[in-house]
């Protein structure tokens, strides 16, 4: 990953342009023409993200992943009972005659969905794309209702833990790659979840509703969590204090140990199961050299229904902010786990194809990181242009049209400014503005001499070029830059 | 544009796997569980876009374009009167409280909301993204109601018909890049065809829905038109007629000179100026040494209300098929024109910015690249793994498993099989089927002795390397092929 070091490096610094926001007053007017909670993407936004998701994707196909597209719309039958309490945030199109649509929630059913549909009982793909929730429009908090997922998901029937290994690998390539700080990688299982709450004494009809409470507990205190079980979901109290001597336990591979010995959970036939898988995985973990960045956390539910077996989630360990920058919060970073029912509900006969994937928390990465280039004055160049074709003399635009034509078909990206007589130093600002490291002067004298003058922006020396050597020259110098 | 040469060729053909469509009947059970009208993208059908893709917006950034993206849906009042007759075709939100949303129909649209938005009196970017238009689903025509478009602007106030020639060149530039056969760019202009009207004794009302009749030149024929114009649309015949004198003509600069001097036409100021203009284009597309590639067509209408100048239309010459090959109805392949009043309409106080661009038809593209592939039986690897790690001992999980993190952490895209003990054989047919060129193989004795045995696929040749000097000699040979 060699663009790595340019990516907070001085080189990018002194490459790029500012990389700047719009001010408050512009924002409030926004709302006037464009859909809440959503937002546009500047060309400086555009370069960065650009950075992070070819980083991404490059780690993705590294492990040897193929690339994916589905609609943004799917059936919306589709996506029913697949996202738990979340359901209510998806947004269903207008009935204008045909079927009834709604927008993608994530990336993950519709993979479960083409698997299905083409019968396939393999593959291991990537997807990066935009999904739309209508989550309450807090925008300061980086939750917006359009946002891109960028996804890795192996699905087949394989021995046990291996891909679910390589997704915990690939969450620690790409958190260690991007720089973003210290992090940790919450794991857990759907079965020890399951076991722990039968043995605390959870009617099974309550499971979903309980796992989406301790799925809160990043954000809300356990007080709070144990309110709602109680209060609002009618869980006895004293099995919610049960709940709670377990949700406190986190640790590496000995608490697995320990969870075996437990006298409540050693007696669940789900919960050994998961714990078994939990121990090979530390094993495999061990073996890639990463379990020491992996938590085996009890209070780890994720909310989505159709996870069965492993799950995980990553965090920063530290915000990335300095002392002098605002603190931002960004929650989980990454986020994935084992799904062997979901396909087979899209199945007519209900076949079975076990699945395990992960998803990047790439907007929360992308805050982080303007954040970051905010507070540090890094600066964004968000156009490639290497050539600028200039002029001191009127009357010259048919030359540099003719020298431009000459340089984009020999595949230099150039530029000139669309007047007929522009002033030079106009031409030339234009240059330091945009950061364009070379100029291409014509003039009489220059067209009487058979030469071209190039001018190094950043050195302001000039050398006379003869013209038929001007594009060989510029692919030299551009070469060695 | 290095890779261009790769897109057709044998080497292409040697590196990548077979392309495949699925077979008819898995389509006919599709319709099931997937929105009429989409589709999903195929690994294969990733990989031919993504090289399609990377060649347009490398055009784009030759020509100083910035990256922009906005998103999938905007206030639905954003998007009326802007389309014309086909205003119909928009996707609207359903109304799940809060405000009316609609699918974004172009990218057009939304650039200009951006522009008022922000206040931007110039702008040069480029834009990829999906629009999405409920048109009757006709998928063996090549249309879906979900496709990809890929636009290119130049917004702002400068000399005449110099960014509009860019955008000219631009097309060519693709299109030849492309080698997609030869090709031709229709030009006009709106204020010609305004002054058409005008001279022919079409009321100023009709003139929208008139030249929406005109547009539909290219699918059928002057005797329908006609008949639309004058039987739908309320047009006298002998107005009728007397247009169709007008678009039956098609040329090149000297058509233009030719209606400078038509009796009628030139009493007509709109018409005049379009003229004009289109004199000064030929100028400049002939420093651009693509005058040949341009043919003034007074046809050429462009449904879309939003056009307010020169217009433009790129059609392929020659089917792109071989005798052999089925026929594909591709249409268009770019097309655009100038806006100067679109950026105006979302302006609260209706401050115009001129704005000129063009669309890239790449979902016509990738169908006849994918139908030249599938006829000359081109294959396309969906993969980039290159090295596989294999044994062919049993119990030998845990060396891969450390012996693969070390070529991940060293960048190498690498895979195995998720087995705890695969059989050698189905290891190297693995690697043979998806086209992986290195192997590397440990086993007892390997371990024993400290090396590695590298296979190269290819060849079948093997050769033993100190395990410490592994990652080097890889990237050694990866380098040189």
């Amino acid at each position: 990953m060699p663009q790595l070091a340019l990516l907070y490096g001085r080189a990018w610094a002194a490459l790029f342009g500012q990389l700047r926001r719009p001010p408050r007053a512009v924002c409030i007017q926004m709302v006037h023409s464009r859909s809440q909670g959503t937002r546009d993407l500047s060309p400086q936004q555009m370069v960065v993200r650009e950075k992070i998701l070819d980083m991404v994707v490059s780690c993705f196909k590294r492990h040897g992943a193929k690339g994916l597209d589905t609609p943004a719309f799917e059936l919306k039958e589709m996506l029913t009972e697949k996202y738990g309490e979340d359901s209510g945030l998806i947004y269903d199109l207008k009935d204008q005659g045909g079927e009834l649509l709604s927008l993608r929630y994530d990336l993950t059913v519709p993979f479960a969905r083409y698997l299905a549909m083409n019968k396939l009982k393999k593959m291991k793909r990537y997807h990066v794309g935009k999904v739309w929730r209508r989550e309450s429009p807090t925008i300061v908090q980086g939750r917006y209702r359009e946002f891109c997922q960028c996804d890795f998901d192996i699905a087949g029937q394989f021995d046990p833990m291996i891909p679910d290994a390589e997704c915990l690998k690939i969450i620690c390539e790409i958190l260690s790659g991007l720089q973003l700080g210290d992090f940790l990688i919450k794991v857990n299982d759907r079965r020890i979840l399951d076991g722990m709450f039968a043995v605390c004494g959870v009617p099974e009809s309550k499971f979903h509703a309980i796992c989406s409470s301790i799925d809160k507990l990043d954000k809300i205190s356990w007080k709070d969590v144990r309110h709602e079980m109680v209060a609002k979901k009618g869980l006895a109290p004293e099995v919610a204090d049960q709940i709670g001597d377990y949700v406190q336990c986190h640790g590496g591979v000995s608490l697995v140990e320990q969870m075996f010995q437990d006298p409540r959970l050693s007696q669940n036939k789900q919960a050994l199961e998961g714990l078994g898988d939990l121990k090979l995985l530390f094993e495999y973990l061990t073996l890639f050299g990463i379990a020491e960045k992996i938590s085996f956390d009890l209070s780890l539910a994720r909310g989505l229904d159709y996870y069965t077996g492993v799950i995980y989630e990553a965090v920063l360990l530290q915000t990335p902010a300095q002392a002098e920058e605002e603190p931002l919060n960004v929650g989980s970073v990454a986020a994935g786990g084992r799904y062997d029912g979901l396909v087979g509900m899209f199945d007519p006969k209900g076949h079975k194809v076990p699945c395990v994937g992960l998803s990047i928390g790439v907007e929360r990465i992308f805050s982080i990181v303007e954040q970051r280039m905010k507070t540090f004055g890094e600066k964004v160049r968000t156009t490639e242009t290497q050539v600028f074709v200039a002029t001191p003399q009127k009357n010259f635009l048919q030359e540099r049209l003719k020298l431009i034509a000459e340089l984009w078909d020999a595949g230099i990206k150039a530029e000139l400014l669309y007047k007929n007589n522009p002033k030079l130093l106009t031409q030339l600002h234009y240059c330091e503005n945009t950061g364009i490291p070379l100029v291409v002067i014509i003039g009489e004298q220059e067209l009487k001499e058979g030469v071209i003058k190039l001018r190094l922006v950043a050195s302001r020396e000039e050398v006379a070029i003869k013209r038929e050597n001007l594009v060989a020259e510029i692919q030299k110098r551009l070469s060695e830059s």
